[in-house]
């Protein structure tokens, strides 16, 4: 088959593709053919040398894909050779071929065709585990999440929405905004020219946001402790604003506040499998009822994946970039 | 009645025994006529005027009591006058009658005196939220319980024990440290010669801490990060140690770990009443069978509160001072 390689850590043009061997799946697992695969931040790390993958997963980047099943591997039941699925990779994504844990795989939901499915694992997941396993946001609360037209952004909006929070988003430019707006997003901030933690305040009469979604880290920490609300919960989940930053313990003290941090793709199996069947359960319903869609900012050939990481490099994108085998 | 005043906020001096009105209970409420207070750390706070008690609560110090219900509110039921109870306080536990909302009474639990009860409600409600109802410690993990020999060291080491949870104590010397041994502990750590972080991984096979229950805050925060294990949970309850600190959110993101702050003052009463009802239902039928038990330093006539004061102050007691009317 062929893949997309790193022979070299490096910019866009470290992605080689190139002819390598067939995967084989495993016990418990399966041989997905890739009809499409989604590009995510973590991609961009490893590929420059950042962010290695976990001990036994494919050295090819892809944390998500869709296509169909062309083989089972031992002990595999419930699935069937050609069933179109999507699937959560820990890696190997880019890749005409790839073995996936039955764990992490999906069928493709009602109401979402082939391809765009491969825009879902990743986001969906990341969106369920942490604001709604973690973080628990319940109806009638507000999220804040920062990047909202981000693939991560553009699938918490809706999400939240679907389960009757309010939702609160930064971005940059009215232009991203706007896509926001039409997602559902009550409240706009554009994070170049406002002050979120005082434009949140005005929107929410003082109170804040009962749960916070960011990729920001470090940069972001002190205002986003200042915009939670009573008991709020500040779910981190990227770190493109640094991994050290002062944090006032009293002012989360005085809220009752949670800080977490995690990511999906360090997880082992068997809790990947329980974020994996939850959202089969919670999400994937609201597909078919087209209450949510994925959201697809543009389709590039899987062999230009160098592209498609200068478009995220770029941050023009709104939702997901597909790389299509 | 008389109560401990402050009269202007300062040292153990500023304590001063006067006659004051009787509290009205209010709607709601039951007036208990004290047989014991109980010394928080927050009460030192008070008395030097950095913790002023919330709007429309008694403005005398005490957040814990035991006593005889003498007196009934208007629309309470469920209780009698010359009842033996004990209760969560927001203040005015210092006094000789206090007004309590009944959220917040607790009978006296089979097996312990009514005087060694004032040492219970805010050390096991302080627990219970955090360690079981918030960080969510389950069977078989690891607690690591800054100040072993405190009031609420003292009351972590053996309720965590009671859930079949392993428990390492951080104290100061080999006196505490062994009275922390022979309430369940398993793991000793000498704060001022070792550690913590260290000796945790030593103890652990480098796994470290499930859940930790902290009062230090600032000054330990990176090390309490280094110390938690892969999904581990820090539950901040003090900031002895300062208000604000590093977070290293890359070593939190690695860990998928939680950082939590609260105070039990500030719940409003619907949130004290829940974590009331979850004590007297979980915590309460623990000390009938003798497996958890108050664990009192001494006992000091109320009006000699500084003396008290100048106790916790020295660091030198072993659970809790409870002041007798």
């Amino acid at each position: 088959m062929h893949a997309i390689t790193i022979p070299e850590p490096g910019g866009p043009e470290a992605l080689v593709w190139a002819e390598v061997p067939d995967p084989v799946p495993g016990e418990g697992e399966v041989l997905v053919e890739v009809v499409a695969g989604a590009v995510n931040r973590a991609d961009l790390l490893q590929r420059k040398g950042f962010y290695d993958p976990p001990p036994g997963v494919s050295p090819y980047p892809g944390l998500e894909c869709s296509g169909r099943i062309a083989a089972l591997g031992p002990n595999v039941s419930g699935w069937a050779v050609g069933d179109e699925v999507c699937a959560l990779l820990s890696g190997g994504g880019y890749a005409e071929k790839v073995a996936v844990p039955v764990g992490q795989l999906l069928p493709v939901p009602a109401g979402v065709d082939l391809l765009s499915a491969a825009a879902l694992p990743e986001v969906v997941c990341t969106v369920w585990s942490n604001v709604f396993m973690i973080a628990h946001l319940r109806p009638g609360e507000t999220l804040l999440v920062h990047g909202g037209s981000s693939g991560i952004g553009t699938m918490a909006i809706q999400l939240a929405k679907a389960v009757g929070a309010r939702v609160a988003v930064t971005a940059g430019g009215p232009k991203k905004l706007e896509r926001c707006r039409e997602l559902g997003a009550d409240i706009l901030i554009d994070y170049r020219e406002q002050d979120f933690v005082e434009e949140l305040r005005k929107a929410t009469d003082g109170e804040g946001a009962d749960v916070i979604l960011d990729i920001v880290g470090a940069k972001y920490l002190d205002r986003n402790v200042q915009a939670l609300a009573v008991n709020g919960r500040l779910a981190i989940i990227g770190l493109q604003g640094g991994r050290k930053g002062e944090l006032n313990l009293g002012a989360l003290l005085a809220k009752r506040g949670a800080v977490t941090a995690t990511t999906l793709r360090g997880r082992p199996l068997a809790e990947k499998s329980a974020i994996v069947a939850a959202v089969r359960e919670h999400v994937w319903p609201l597909f078919a009822t087209g209450r949510v869609r994925p959201v697809v900012d543009r389709t590039i050939p899987m062999k230009d994946a160098a592209e498609a990481h200068r478009v995220l490099e770029g941050s023009g994108h709104v939702g997901k970039v597909l790389l299509k085998v």
